[in-house]
């Protein structure tokens, strides 16, 4: 039915006339929305064919940064988190969600590569602040890992230290890279090629506004199951793309870091990030066993200095009943990043000539707008 | 466009055309085709109008009984569960959680009357099995509500022990009554009556054939927020009743039992709990902060004797790589039980002549069909 | 060795010259210490010998209410929890820990009475709150539970709902009954009689002061395990009571809790509770299989207004390096609760003749006192 | 009092004269004893004074690897953890609790140093297993850290890929060194040089003799704070000690490592795990805030080969009521750890002269023994 002449080059989701729920995005649909937070990525695609050592190539990884402020490790912030499904890795999470704190950057990267960066981020951390590590005062990092074994010659550890420093210093506000970038280069998602996504959400809360982004590294599910906005498009191009080999089993993985300047308190961020699980839920995920699903969020909007010798905290929250809104907000925000990562996702072949197709982006776009306008009749039945 | 000459009568999802997922359901599709698994219920409904009293009606609540077994007191099973957000209450799932294990029925009533079938459950038990409470051997029951109190004077505390001991004794085996039955008499889903639903899945496994049943007890969310295979039908519908007044604040809740013959650990049926949450979610839940939407899973493959005396415990259980099937397989039967309790569930009108509409099955049944229509169109161009 | 003429008559630990730790205690020594808490009990103790019947006695039971405020359903409070072996129950707990936040009085008693609990407050709540079930509003009653069957005829239901009435109005300030009374009548630690028991300590932080006060039903453990203030007097008190029969198995529970009037959020309660689990160790707990060692706490500081319309909460709480004061303070003041329902608890004949001996406090203040003259000579020599 | 003429050696605990509880120990009276297990240690001292620069010296650290069998990435094994206070690291934990099971060693070392075991640890897998990383096969390696940074110049990561593999393959059976060696080599405890301490226990259960052990990287608690066998020792020891000066604030972490021979679930081995933490508690631990107090266990009974294709798997395990001989004994074993890490400790010099003494043996065992000399007569009084 679909002629693919010329294809659509790579574009974001909404650019196909597609855009999830009905919350406003910020300015530039995605985290970097939220006042203060930066993205940072290295790249690494290098050689083809098949792995002659394991040193070698192919190499599809890479690694990406978000760091939450100027200078969290100074002034340390809220966070939680939420498990899934736990076949997977956050290095440090233990501590964010003991203490309700963020006081690093969070790295995301490949399942070989976390100590890598871990040691990266002590590296860098230790240079920019002499006193750490000597009195009394250490870190622990973040590290969120997805396998991307079925491209990338994962056990050639071909991340470096400087790949991650470079990515930590070069992170910036304003539109984020997506797709085959930064720790989502060999990702896969629902048997499409998918890897770094983002979004974002403005909530107004009487005289408020809120700012909520999200950035996905996207590694998880079966393309039968992909649902765009609810339609089971999956289904479609399963038939599509019958002969096209795609990995097998222990279907996995997605790290979600979600951001916000709405205060909120360490358990309510806790709460907030179980509800991005539905929204990967809702984009097709069953949480496969060996899948990791990991999701964190931090706060900017409460902010506490290292050396704070206060007697009291005061922590600000919005009301319980008001995180409703964010609730609501972040199932979007989530389905719409990994969409993202799907349609800026380039078709790849990594190692032994594995290869992962594109999402094609003009199946997409006839078959949602077509779609809209079969749901824009009957509402307009129903209304008449 | 939908003329609602003479409405079809209440019926479930399938006959009207519509099912969910791929995988076959049960004879009943129904927790009940979970070979031993019993359902009872009472339904109290009685009265009309303002509350004149504390004591006095409308009365519209009741109790579900779910016996998982001819006598799992002394022949105890493995289970697990999943809390999606904690505003609300199932009594006794920490020993649950604990010990891996059930013992007892498990009741579905309202949030007042927890105490109530807590007490009959005792008084049923303790009276069929004399040694209970006198031989250093107690149990505590597992009761589950929902808040039914916008249509029912739940103030009243009108479910008395006879009628739990009645369901209880009354639970059998075959099809299960949905809708405005047993606990789920005065309960409410995405503001149409919900109240009880149930749906099974089979699921084949090498030469293996397992069943597994859910039940839940529905009464969250949002109109503008349903979804029936993704389809967000709930946008339409919310502009046809704009003018029905529905209750606020999202007061939620739903409960949800799942079965199987196959054998599984505790921890797997933890695991399975979580992946109901996320059929949850695809029916339309945020998991609102005032909802209690708690999921218990057993199996009834391993037995144990309360007497037990062997040395070593065996414990069959699938290999967990199988368990997807579960996964997949649990999301489309807690979508298709909250479903059916919405098909099943009538209009009702309770206390201080609060109204709330019955799903209208004419425009679903014609809605849905328009879809499939469509999405079969798309299908036949895609492989054509 | 030890003359048992006339035997001391029972008394608060620090009577018989040991206190635990080294912070100073509140006024009363007890929960009620911190202000505007409030402690009611209701004892029933009746019947010798056999069980004739069901509903005969021997009664050894009763119900402890724990008042956190003068109207919390009004003006909610921050609340935690931590579970160290969850064969028990604590109905309610489930939203106490989802929403950080208790909303009615604490009741505890026997396992076969948490419904009679939970179904009377729900009827003193109503009673008071108008509002209260029928404008969307309802609450879940926390009800404690600990097994009292070696003792109590526990099948025979003999609490009934005004017992939990009246211990609910009759709760008050001051000095708190201590041993076989209320929720602790037929409760058993360490094979000695224990039961109700409290403590508190005061904390003096910078110019703040706070107070911190525990109270226990105090139901597990073996008596060679018994410890106190570290002593394994169990050791020596087994030998000596050999002969005396004890109940078997199923060694289990006890429930705590912990009230403060120093501002915390439910997380850094949640971590409190998990200190006072320590505690439990430290008088001899292995928390066994069939042991509910379960412990919320509640600080009166942080108070929000049921109808809160404010855009913002604004939460106080101390820094949490500053909770280390709190964390070490709190395994003192949960091991001297423990001992003061040991030391109070009367000897108590029950069921079928069951006998459970007080723990011999002659014995007690001579050894203890032997000990710490020991020490204290150690330590002579180690200065000098 | 005491005259410290020429100081007795380093020993083990029951060298001094002191066991703790009552259970036997196995043969090496360490992890080891549990057949197949066996642990490896690279241990780095060099340097004194001031740090000159981030890369010099002083080093004071290393690591320390438990394999826990043959080859548990071909056959894994059963296993689960427990956080009593989670201001630490244990990388792969997470994994490890959702899938129940351990495939890697465990590698325990400084905060700093977690990302070179990491990045180690895969080399040495990908190694040995050549389709590692290349057929959708990867692992997560278990590294466990505390921090040594008060003797140890931390921020030099002065522990290299080759340390780490070093300690892998020169892993064996047998007796563990203990105190300041590997991952322990600049460790603390209670203010004395703490480090690695192991310990064992034998559990009889009717026919059947099982072996658990334990190996701690102890790094926590205040002087003041120690017992050894219940005694407060601490008490004593922090008058004579009161004008060395310590490390401040943050008193921080223990990684313990449970291994056994019986049959246990991964639910049954989180349970265990929350007992050996009531063992922290018993040796003086109230937890602190800034303290990682983390647990892991595996038992070796229930192997499952990598390409297992059963369908069903069958796991044994010991019944539920039967690991309170274990959760007992758990918590003997840990203090024995802990105590024998701070008996074999030597006092060293660290990173800026900081100065740690040893735990002073000649005190302890004059002390203790006293102090039995004291419970015997007691106990000989209360049994004539």
């Amino acid at each position: 039915m679909i002629q693919n002449k010329i294809p659509l080059p790579r574009c974001r989701l909404r650019e196909l006339g597609v855009s999830i729920g009905h919350f406003p995005t910020g300015k530039f649909n995605a985290i970097t929305d939220v006042k203060g937070v930066k993205v940072g990525q290295t790249t690494l695609i290098q050689g083809d064919g098949r792995i002659t050592g394991k040193k070698a190539g192919p190499i599809r990884t890479g690694v990406t940064c978000i760091v939450p402020g100027e200078n969290i490790f100074q002034e340390y912030i809220t966070a939680g988190s939420f498990i899934l499904n736990g076949a997977g890795e956050v290095s440090g999470l233990t501590q964010v969600t003991e203490w309700g704190t963020l006081e690093t950057p969070i790295l995301l990267t490949n399942t070989f590569s976390v100590g890598t960066c871990s040691s990266a981020m002590i590296h860098y951390l230790t240079e920019k602040n002499p006193s750490l590590g000597l009195e009394q005062d250490v870190i622990i990092p973040i590290v969120g890992e997805c396998d991307d074994s079925w491209l990338n010659n994962i056990a050639g550890s071909h991340l470096k230290q400087e790949h991650v420093i470079s990515a930590m210093e070069n992170a910036k506000t304003g539109p984020v890279q997506e797709g085959n970038v930064g720790g989502g280069t060999g990702m896969i998602t629902c048997d499409f090629k998918g890897g770094i996504g983002t979004s974002s959400r403005k909530i107004s809360m009487g005289s408020s506004f809120y700012t909520m982004g999200i950035l996905v590294s996207s590694n998880f599910g079966e393309r039968k199951d992909l649902r765009i906005d609810g339609f089971p498009i999956g289904e479609l191009l399963a038939c599509k793309y019958k002969d096209v080999s795609s990995r097998k089993d222990n279907y996995g993985s997605i790290i979600a870091v979600i951001a916000t300047d709405c205060p909120m308190s360490s358990h309510q961020l806790n709460r907030l990030c179980k509800r991005a699980a539905l929204g990967i839920g809702r984009v097709g995920s069953y949480a496969a066993h060996g899948s990791g699903e990991i999701i964190l969020a931090f706060s900017t909007a409460n902010k506490t200095h290292r050396d704070n010798r206060d007697s009291l905290d005061r922590i600000k929250s919005i009301p319980d009943k008001k995180m409703n809104l964010f609730y609501d907000s972040v199932i979007e925000a989530t389905q719409e990043a990994i969409l993202n990562a799907l349609c800026m996702g380039e078709e790849m072949y990594g190692i032994n000539n594995h290869f992962c197709p594109a999402l094609p982006l003009d199946d997409i776009k006839q078959i949602m707008s077509k779609y809209y306008t079969f749901k824009n009749s009957l509402y307009n039945d129903m209304v008449n």
